[in-house]
């Protein structure tokens, strides 16, 4: 007889909640976003939407509605009535037996939370540190799918030696991005990134940096960084939904400028906040 | 107020099973194993479990105990009662609120089936049809983990163009081994597959294939192969727990031998059910 188990307890497949065959779990066949609001007003929603619906199109999900997903999430945050929430949701391909292939009318399930989200102020004052690993995910982070694994282990290996963020650095020698965010340089004035590509996630609140940094007057120059060039960079920060703009002030062993927020960074998040009211 | 969504419906954290909080689902943070018994006797079972073992701490998932899942996994083979029996478990780090660091004392969630293995009789006799696909997966493969969409992916592109199997081929032009099996092939009677590594799964039925070539009297090579090489080969063959030895007899676009199972994978055929009876 056909049967399954949960940890101790033996059960027949049809008493259990079909999430437990949820292709999610079994092979992170799923995609998802993270959203916050400032004071009541979720930011970058059309931004949000039209990114999953390019995440859900790369991995061929092709029966959610994204007019659906974007009634749930609204309707979610506004039940949930926080000013500042954090709206995390994912799609994934459905549930059934596990097996490579997928039944093409597979119904996908749809899963969010939402929880007040928690600014961290000092952060933002004193700056982060961060510390390099190498980039073990696989060669398409441009979507954002459910396998992270490599991603959190980067990140917990991280908070392990008592740093905030994995500062990911790819077999060539350079960085992509971070494990859960995106990273910058200020050298000489101008503005730092890894140009977009299949090992980058496209980042929304990049799409926002880059305009305040238009906003400031700072160059902007799309190429990689290695790990040297950024120890020894003005200023490092990190760019995050959850958290926007996060001054970084160490890089490994290396202090960042004097150790404090540098000025180009103060001016993009003066500049970023302008976005948000 | 907090709250979850599930699909249409709106819940509270509270009244959801843990399993909507899974760690597996989040970010894949978790291993697994699949199993077949031969006539009522599980095969391989204690390299399966010492190989499970490996994944979990290269995961550092550290307060699951392998006598506790061996038991579990012998006891749902016997209550379900089937002879051939396809047996998969996972084990991931546990339930709780997203966040991609963990809580050290997290409890690990345990999920088996056990359901009838149905033989294709039929695939050992003609041969099977793979086609080549980039290999897009992350760079610790040698861990069993749920950070399969490349996995799925490759096969679901291969199923749709009508291939049983997506054989894996690196940046470098090299084949590392299937979506789910272990690739092998037959070149002047010498046994070739790629040598065990980072990007390789080490194969349970890859260490019973090597033992059943030396009892055939194969020279056994271990080399990255190229799939120019592979299309031009004597003999190729696929190995899965589930199957065992299945000869391939198509490449891409090229017909393998005289497009039938050759001699050398049907002499191995012969010795490896020596293993199973």
């Amino acid at each position: 007889m056909k049967l399954a188990m949960v940890d101790d307890r033996i059960a027949s497949f049809e008493e259990l909640d079909p999430v437990h065959f949820d292709r999610g779990i079994y092979f992170g066949d799923g995609v998802y976003e993270v959203l916050r609001s400032y004071n009541g007003k979720i930011f970058a929603l059309e931004q949000h939407m039209q990114r999953f619906a390019a995440s859900l199109a790369a991995i061929r999900i092709t029966n959610m509605d994204i007019a659906t997903v974007r009634e749930r999430v609204q309707r979610a945050f506004q039940t949930a009535g926080f000013a500042n929430a954090k709206i995390y949701f994912h799609v994934t391909r459905g549930s059934e037996p596990r097996s490579h292939t997928w039944k093409p009318d597979l119904k996908p399930n749809f899963f969010l939370t939402v929880s007040e989200l928690v600014d961290h102020p000092e952060e933002k004052v004193k700056g982060i540190a961060v510390c390099t690993h190498p980039d073990w995910r696989w060669k398409r982070c441009d979507i954002k799918s459910l396998n992270l694994l490599p991603n959190i282990l980067a990140r917990q290996d991280a908070a392990d030696r008592g740093y905030d963020e994995a500062i990911l650095v790819d077999d060539a020698g350079f960085i992509t991005e971070g494990a859960g965010s995106a990273f910058f340089a200020i050298i000489k004035r101008a503005l730092q990134t890894a140009p977009l590509s299949a090992n980058i996630l496209p980042s929304i609140t990049r799409q926002f940096v880059t305009r305040a940094a238009k906003n400031s007057g700072l160059a902007i120059e799309e190429r990689c960084l290695t790990p040297q060039m950024a120890a020894s960079a003005n200023e490092l920060f990190l760019a995050v939904t959850t958290k926007d703009i996060v001054p970084v002030v160490r890089f490994d062993d290396a202090t960042i400028g004097d150790g404090r927020p540098g000025p180009c960074t103060k001016a993009l998040m003066t500049e970023f906040r302008k976005f948000t009211v």
